[in-house]
């Protein structure tokens, strides 16, 4: 085969596949590029979850305490819940404007994939058809008409894999514009959405930080006092009132008991709770009288 | 049993019961929220795993491209390398500001728990006391020395009871006041780490998206047509100075066969690729004389 014929052909051989590089590359990379954003994407979902739980629990927590911690751990859930609706939104942007367009990629490379094959295919009959005419030319170098016939092929070929070679350029360099153009997109997307999501975030966490920054602890320690009280209290405003038994009470010791433990009261328990006489009635009088009845009988 | 005594009892009954009601809420809720706040701290964990890998692809892939988007890609990937530091400082702070705080709370919450568990102890003895002396009351009333003893038993632990349900109080009303304190400086920190990670990687993504939008495109492409171009410009410089052929050349159809190349490349594949002309020599000459070789042999 002459040297000008066999550098047209290995040339193209070398275009080929500095062309499936390309191709290769990006398929690699683009698909590693989508699995870990799919991941990061789905591991951004289970975060809003968990935030999600956290938040119903808070929400729990906040019907079971006083009307202060209530309403600051209400408003502190709704600011967290805030963003993971922001998170919700990244999650769904994520996959519209990054996982999205780099799935379309799999089937892009398909496409140039097959281009590149048929390609090969082409430029390997070329090269069948040379060596077809140089085994002629050397074993029947007089058979003017098949060598004939055979140069007819080896052009034929010749110019398909010429056809070939430049539209598989064309549509490679085609490809690699797409991509560096999808790549810069994809990418300022990303980086677009997080921007958002991370600035919402800060804005709403701002907000809760006030919130919990004027939580009035002191009046929230208060109610629990009070709370605490209004049992004790129960219990200390009888005590404070039967210091005199009524002549039903038989058990003379009840008096001294409790005079005791007033004493004792004040002492260890400080002023809220000695000073404390507004009685609530926790207890029905009905149980207590049940109670009696059957201790009498 | 007198009325008195009987509201005393019961009265602390339900003094205990609410102050273990405090404390089961609190053991409740507050293990809730240590679990999920870990999750979250692990969940978040597990994001910047993710992105981690994804920086190491970006980097890889950058050393595959051309320098334009190499220090392109590289940029992003160490601004992306950046968030996830402050996202792994973010999970550090979460677990020595948040999680390791709620986590003591079981220690304390079984210290409280313990003193519940005593307090009922003494005032189940109260009652059996109390039970005790009415029964020697009503079953030998003139038994004057039994029921004195009964009767200084009973007020021992009566004053037991007082002493042991007061000293609960003031330990469940200390437990409330450091619940209530902690819960506001635990969720404080919580927000301020959140907010302090989302305001650097809003830091961090606004110079990402610059180092995108920088990202020259066009000289990207050009770099790469001309990378392809000298694979094609071996090729095609051969052919151009091979339009005469050299005496050594058997095959007359290599001339003609690059003609109509030239032509169908000059329609097709544009400027750029037709007016190319410096050959790179990407075969090394050794492979091509041994390949002529095998071919003419």
């Amino acid at each position: 085969m002459p040297l000008s014929t066999m550098n047209v052909v290995l040339s193209r051989d070398s275009q080929v596949r500095a062309m499936e590089n390309t191709v290769t590359n990006a398929e690699r990379y683009f698909g590693q590029f989508c699995s870990l954003l799919a991941s990061y994407t789905r591991k951004t979902a289970r975060l809003r979850d968990k935030a999600d739980q956290l938040v119903k629990q808070l929400i729990d927590f906040a019907n079971t305490e006083n009307p202060e911690l209530r309403a600051t751990i209400r408003d502190f859930a709704e600011d967290l819940a805030k963003v993971q609706d922001y998170r919700q939104a990244e999650v769904e942007r994520l996959e519209a404007k990054v996982i999205s367009p780099l799935k379309l990629y799999g089937a892009q490379i398909k496409q140039t994939r097959a281009d590149i094959k048929k390609c090969k295919r082409v430029q390997n009959n070329e090269i069948k058809q040379l060596e077809k005419l140089e085994k002629l030319r050397q074993k029947s170098p007089s058979d003017r008409q098949m060598i004939s016939q055979a140069e007819t092929s080896a052009q034929r070929a010749s110019v398909d894999t010429n056809r070939s070679t430049h539209h598989l350029a064309e549509t490679v360099d085609a490809f690699q514009e797409q991509k560096l153009k999808d790549l810069r997109r994809i990418f300022s997307d990303f980086v677009t959405i997080e921007m958002v999501f991370h600035a919402k975030a800060v804005e709403v966490y701002s907000s809760a930080f006030q919130t919990l920054e004027n939580y009035d602890l002191e009046r929230d320690l208060q109610d629990f006092r009070a709370k605490m009280r209004g049992i004790y209290g129960h219990n200390e405003a009888r005590l404070l009132t039967d210091t005199n038994p009524a002549p039903s009470v038989p058990w003379p010791l009840a008096s001294q008991s409790v005079q005791s433990t007033t004493a004792h009261q004040g002492k260890e328990a400080g002023d809220e709770e000695e000073s404390e006489a507004d009685s609530v009635e926790e207890i029905p009088l009905e149980d207590l009288k049940g109670q009696q009845q059957r201790h009498r009988d």
